[in-house]
């Protein structure tokens, strides 16, 4: 999704009749599954049965004419379907196969199944998101799944880019768990400088301080300081009328407010001024706004910033007419990114793509579609 | 560090003396911190006066031998300093141009200050990531820097790529609020069908079940099943020795085993079977594992798949010898990704560029030193 967004046309290739699994996936919008739209706009669709000789010439044909193949099967899926990375290189070796796994394709784990939450608790975020104490919390977006995607067109782009100069393609692997070991770069230095194993901290930053939410009478805020220099302590103190502070030597730097959190916290929260924090913390050279919980995706997607940068916008569903969904961020100053389309119904470009891509005849097309290859 | 990783040569341009103020972020190994050792790794040091005329000259000699320039500033501040994209392409028209900011180069909120807990909250992941009905939770990781860096990434390779037949360059504008809208996908898409605000769910995902995590009695697992075909519910049924379910229409799909989630877990849980549950998932075609809950990131960087995939490895820091750090996840078959570089020391490579890259002499580089230009 993301590369068509930036102008790739993507084809989506799926099962006749069957389909992506997610397409069964709720809540629905006049029988559209609104997480298979959710993730699969500006695509083609594309049915073919991987099954028959016919429909792995189809395959083999697309691939002829495509940059990149990206799949997300268990690892040995598409070398049982006999088109793995080595059969499609023969084809075509421009082609850049890239395959997102749980694990990646090969050690210990590689045939081990694997779901955005296993992944999650097993690579240590669900051990670091929660209350302090309490049990593990799963982050409100798959972001195992998210991670592993956006990683995923990173090495996309980066083998494209090499084979400008190569001429050639390659494989890109990616593994989620990889990815949940990178991402946490911050915790496992932390681990590795001290030996001590990370742990929930509700919504503290685990090196500085103030950087968090307070509840307010009002709701919720947040405020954050960066570290370092030393002077955006003293205008936080200034400006809670707390100069006494500047010197204290429990809030002289990020880490030593950090570790002296509940001392600062009582001091920060509680009197008339407590509203205020947020623009304090902005003055202070931090930062700090409300937090939108409870109505949090209704004024989102009202919120001025948010329309500004077109990021909730209209795309065109062949059956449902204008769904709303999210845009890009990926904001070019030359060449426009983001597209009007919604996901594909099931094999709705098959022909299409037959005709104008691989230049087959209607006769051959619906011989293919009686056959159920297509 | 990404584009390092991936072979880029990346210069990490500081101001002398003072540097990047996470250089003062804690914990610190012998005074080094590990919070810019842990994002800083495989860059080369290069510290110059900005606010300096010669200084500014040196950065603009810089940019013409340069693809790339990436800062993080607020917006405006390049123009203050009279380096802002207009005047960086008229020296080189083919340069990339990448801004991150908390809000993107314009619209209404675009000079207000913003750091990653801030943008988390107004972005809503905050307020769907804790208990149901509990107060907001910060996910583990800064994932409101982490994923506009990944998209700052993403776009600036698509400018690479882009580049390659225009011979242009142009600007990369990511705002972090924007990415934080993207990765919740799913939640605005159920927002838009069914006009129901998403809420905090602990570790349920919101439109399948069962795809969350259990307390069982000797800790955490995941069980998660995916959704679609009808056949995984018949096989964990039948693992469960509960083939009375499999008819059951509170639990004939995975939106709705999702709505009935409060009568699912107990069925699940408690039973003699309980820690085989991962077991079971995964031989039903769905997923389970434990979490590593408590001791993640002891038991993580001695994990036989973690170190398989090498995500684990030594780096060398100029003072501290050997470092121990996360890798990349992006694995490509034919071009090695990753370095053994450490984050550099302020202004290490200062002199290297200026000789081996702009050409200087000995005699000028100590001018430029003695006049506190470098």
């Amino acid at each position: 999704m993301i590369l068509a967004d930036l102008g790739a046309e993507v084809v989506k290739v799926e099962q006749p009749e069957i389909g992506d699994r997610s397409r069964s996936s709720g809540p629905f919008i006049d029988g559209e599954s609104t997480y298979f739209m959710s993730v699969n706009r500006g695509k083609l669709g594309f049915s073919v049965d991987l099954s028959k000789p016919k429909g792995k010439d189809l395959f083999l044909q697309l691939v002829d004419n495509s940059d990149v193949i990206l799949e997300n099967f268990a690892p040995g899926t598409m070398q049982r379907l006999g088109l793995d990375y080595h059969v499609l290189r023969d084809r075509n070796p421009a082609i850049i196969y890239a395959a997102i796994s749980g694990f990646g394709q090969d050690g210990p784990y590689s045939s081990k199944p694997a779901l955005d939450v296993v992944v999650q608790g097993m690579g240590g975020i669900l051990s670091i998101t929660g209350e302090p104490g309490g049990p593990p919390i799963r982050p409100g977006v798959s972001q195992g799944d998210i991670t592993a995607g956006l990683f995923a067109v990173i090495g996309i782009l980066s083998a494209l880019q090499e084979r400008t100069r190569s001429g050639l393609g390659q494989m890109v692997d990616i593994g989620m768990l990889d990815c949940q070991v990178t991402i946490q770069e911050n915790a496992f230095a932390r681990y590795f400088a001290t030996g001590e194993v990370p742990t929930p901290l509700g919504t503290r930053h685990p090196v500085t301080a103030p950087f968090q939410v307070f509840q307010t009478s009002d709701g919720y805020i947040t405020i954050a300081l960066i570290e370092g220099r030393k002077e955006r302590w003293p205008l936080l103190c200034s400006a809670i009328d707390r100069i006494d502070l500047i010197d204290d030597p429990r809030f002289d730097t990020g880490w030593t407010r950090s570790q002296n959190h509940h001392e600062l916290e009582p001091i920060l929260l509680g009197g008339p001024d407590e509203e205020d924090l947020p623009g304090m913390a902005g003055g202070a050279g931090g930062a700090g706004d409300r937090v939108r919980a409870g109505q949090h995706h209704r004024q989102g997607a009202q919120d001025p910033q948010v329309n500004h940068r077109g990021m909730i916008k209209e795309y065109n569903h062949s059956r449902l007419g204008k769904v709303r969904a999210v845009n890009t961020p990926v904001k070019l100053s030359r060449t426009p990114t983001g597209n009007d389309s919604s996901s594909p119904d099931l094999g709705e470009h098959t022909d299409d793509l037959l005709r104008d891509l691989l230049g087959m005849q209607e006769q051959e097309i619906a011989s293919l579609r009686e056959e159920e290859v297509i």
